[in-house]
């Protein structure tokens, strides 16, 4: 079939073959390898009893469950209707910003639990899983879903579900990397998360590039009930960043300390994002696309050092920062990122992920590379930076310098793997819209 | 006042009256019921402390508050936003949808905590409750809110109340049936929610079959922003479904497994109805209808076995199943229904509810008459399944054939229930609308 | 400039400098305040590990972050979508009621954190700041929230900074009266959140008052999406009010009997809602400002009283009565307020807040003075009404005279407050709308 390209030619869309075998051999894919894979941890496992006693404990509610359950769920909904609806924003895109975010998610998570799995949670030939692996999987599928941001209305769902495959893949492999090779901290995934996401979604969309982008421009805005639809992803994302950074934290003052800075840091963002967003504006309005994505880049930008001894204060500066780089990237970034370096950032995800990610690892760096006993108290010093066994020797400064590796390595894995991916997508046979098509539901979609 | 059926000629909707004398009169009644029946369990009531003591707990963290509390919240926001907004993709019937679930949902929580209580709570002449009980009472008004979705846009809000008290009455008894007497497991319902609620209600909209409904055919789909709405209903389903299946569950591992394993069964069951979406439509393009819908039939599917050693990929296996089973019952079986059977099922709750809750059903028998001390562990063998008392010597094989009778018993009660219930509401007094000015919110609200 | 008052022309709106300095030279005060006074609670700092030998704890799960972080982010979403979404019901002003709420709120949560800090954490010259604080930061901007809705649409983003500003101050001097001088219980904030936000707004709002506003009547309407949109604001309140009124109880019973006791009053108060705004309607039609607002009485109403013996007939008592008044009050009351009193208030928070706010007030206070040992138990009495230390002779009808001596002075704060406040915000400076203008987000927001 002939696919005139750089011509706004229609081009074969047609989904029924294609996106059903896509889906159905990597559903039966992943029951083979749960079923060889994939079984419950102990303490969601039936012998949970005598668990119970090995481990000495003497009551059900020192199962994990009930230590991460409500910050899973809060989690959960972040991925399915925080990034869903934030993309809900353009005015003929709703159901592909949902549904395809939907898709993705539901098929990243499983074969995220499976490849984590296998870094993770390996004993014995089998993986076994319990809430944090679902929360780890959930983490893992939100770097696609910020992935998600860049290249939104320009690809097909097969497109979507094919760098879904890979970019858990690499995902797994750069969190085993930073986690267990570096031994770097990155608990709300700053580096892990939002830089490599972003970073891979970017030069995804840079490889992309659509040079006849703007036949569709009058799709790309937003309407007034889009708008507000959009909102409720915000929200629900601005509300849960605290149990987003602490979900996996240690049990205890470690949870407790990471929702606090994730609190502090999001309601300082806020308000210079209001600032920065009327500011940049002649007529001193705001910008509903700020409102909706830079009051977020707080949250992200304490996701590795909220669990730290970053205090209150340190999170109000790292907030405040993030609104004004975040503000002003979405004023004046996008548009030079989108006209010289050719990279179509439908979303802003360098505003409100990559930059405010770099920014993250590097505020992690300082603040591992600040850390004294005197702050942290003799054991939760150890117990912060799990300065044992092979790592009881290293100091605060040499694990600062581990965490900026782990920035490097991150961005390294994200550019090779998104171009990578990139040059996959490009091939001619995945189905995505002409250039006047994109942004539009009616593709994909029965309207 | 003369009520010319089948003729599409006004009827008389007028509610002021009617309607406030039922809700005043059916509060009263709750409030002299209430008072003489209602008090604290002992671990929401002051003498906690006494009790504590008695009960040798050591720490108010032991108060089942803290095990259940945050699965109660998802489950709450299952039934009043997930189930309230899915019914929002009609294009004219948001307010109904919303606000009549919303009233039959709060009137019927009261009745069930009533009911449930008189069955299961009742200790020296007292219902004592507590955050179980409220779990529970949401639960048994969910299986009236799928009813409701078979006669959505077709029915006065007085016949929704009268619905709720018969449907709750005999859910409790079903209930009662099943749990007690069978000695049957169903934490997640598929049995006593899905399968009664969903034949309950088809069996309703049967009864009150509409000869000329296509009078209001073009207000019977939906607009775009109005399928946005619908989706957050379906989300906040999708996602707080490993809470609604591991609320009631034993503490410890069974909750922990129960949320495992209703995580894989819909993250499969999304991947299949998305297949199945796009191949059985000529353009091979995805419907609203499906992902809204057949997504969640995956948690439907493992509410009996959800809590019992499924594994990861049994569970995989049952969403796969259900998420075509579902998605062909929509294309397929619903259209059939309707010109056949006469079975006008506005929401499509047979493919929803009523297969996946029938399969739930069977899967459930499976996975308890497959169980083995082996898989479980000699103590969790007999705390799964309560194989204690009277209980002590029956066999995974026996219990397989009860949990197969906990079935039969919930659709003969459906049946008879719904025949019964149909009936009462065939009455030509309680102000249901003509079929041409069906799914049309202008008739009972302020527009 | 000139600004030509109750004429209807064209004011100066424009917010390019003044928004964003305030914006910005607030926040810099926040992080200069938050650097030298607030730090991490014992039990989320890293010396918590000594902290917990110290407590004697033996566990994690101690720590005060799980027993009250779900409840904590319950009422996160309240305070931000609950009553974000509840204030987009105007056709033209979803952006407003979203943005300045998220506005307001952020700015104020860091306001309060310091000012609740300062009367109630304070230790050596610090604020040591924990989850629970948190959830107060939430509680004492949830009354600037429902203050806003008296003003929504008439006022300035600069203004409700300002606003905000002056009423978390006066909210933490009552809250400590209250709590601390007269030792009033108010768990779920019927006077200090209710009472005193309502009847402050209230009295900013007349002092406000615009004759011109019939200008912009077309706008003060709902549109039938709006509608929606603001269903998804009244039912996030509804679900999680049980969380509100038990989040900041006493750990065990107390929180779960909060819990139990909320749930029940709601539930009562949607029934009588809805029977009242179909009886008060001549055509017997459902009124969506009645069903989005006055369902929310019942939680109001029971704040004070939900963590005491209130039981749960009680509690639908209390929840009948209340939906009663509450709907009662947008028909006659709100109008005639506008009317003859000159108080235009946009929400109605009179019917919302005030009035069920006196109730819950009153209802306190009884349920106080008739509290006995034999209902709470010996020990459970003193706990629940920590009558220890100087409180140790206290008896329940002297507490009850507190209770009713709590209602008066949040009312005369509120009086004088809202006076201050409201001649504060008449100044000719802070650039609000022109009455034709009102209700429309073109004024502030790019659309």
């Amino acid at each position: 079939m002939e696919r005139p390209r750089h011509q706004g030619m229609a081009k074969n869309t047609y989904m029924r073959w294609r996106l059903p075998l896509v889906c159905l051999l990597w559903e039966v894919a992943m029951i083979v390898l749960f079923g060889v894979f994939v079984r419950f941890s102990p303490e969601a496992d039936a012998h949970w009893e005598e668990e119970k006693q090995e481990m000495n404990l003497t009551s059900d509610i020192e199962n994990d469950f009930y230590f991460r359950y409500p910050s899973f769920q809060d989690v959960h909904v972040m991925i399915f209707v925080g990034f869903g609806f934030l993309m809900t924003f353009l005015k003929r895109y709703g159901f592909g910003a949902v549904g395809f975010n939907f898709l993705l998610a539901a098929f990243g998570i499983q074969w995220a639990l499976l490849m984590q799995g296998w870094f993770h949670s390996f004993k014995s030939g089998k993986i076994l899983i319990g809430v944090e692996n679902l929360i780890n999987a959930d983490f893992c599928v939100g770097s696609v879903c910020i992935a998600f941001g860049a290249i939104l209305g320009k690809t097909s769902p097969i497109q979507l579900l094919i760098m879904t495959l890979f970019q858990v893949t690499l995902f797994a492999v750069n969190e085993y990397i930073l986690l267990n090779l570096l031994h770097v901290k990155d608990a709300g995934g700053s580096m892990t998360i939002h830089t490599f996401g972003a970073y891979f979604g970017l030069t995804v969309t840079r490889i992309l590039y659509r040079p006849n982008l703007e036949q569709s421009k009058d799709k790309q805005g937003s309407v007034y009930h889009s708008d507000l639809f959009a909102m409720i992803g915000t929200l629900y994302l601005w509300m849960y960043w605290p149990s987003f950074n602490s979900a996996i934290s240690d049990h205890g003052d470690a949870q407790h300390r990471a929702a606090i800075n994730t609190y502090c840091s999001l309601a300082a963002c806020v308000l210079t994002t209001m600032a920065f967003s009327s500011m940049l504006q002649k007529k001193g309005k705001l910008d509903m696309v700020h409102i909706q994505n830079a009051t977020l880049a707080g949250g992200v930008a304490v996701g590795t050092s909220a669990e730290m001894m970053l205090t209150p204060y340190g999170s109000l500066i790292v907030g405040f920062i993030c609104g004004i780089v975040s503000t002003v990237g979405y004023v004046y970034l996008t548009p030079f990122l989108e006209s010289r370096l050719h990279i179509q950032d439908t979303c802003g995800i360098h505003n409100l992920h990559a930059m405010p990610g770099l920014i993250g690892g590097i505020v992690g760096a300082i603040t591992a590379a600040a850390a004294t006993e005197d702050v942290y108290g003799k054991e939760g010093f150890i117990k912060a930076f799990d300065f044992t066994g092979t790592y009881q020797t290293r100091t605060p400064s040499v694990q600062g310098g581990f965490q900026a590796a782990g920035i490097v390595v991150s961005l390294l894995m994200a550019f090779a793997g998104g171009a990578l991916v990139g040059a996959i997508l490009k091939l001619p046979v995945w189905g995505d819209a002409a250039a006047e098509n994109c942004f539009e539901d009616d593709i994909y979609w029965e309207v």
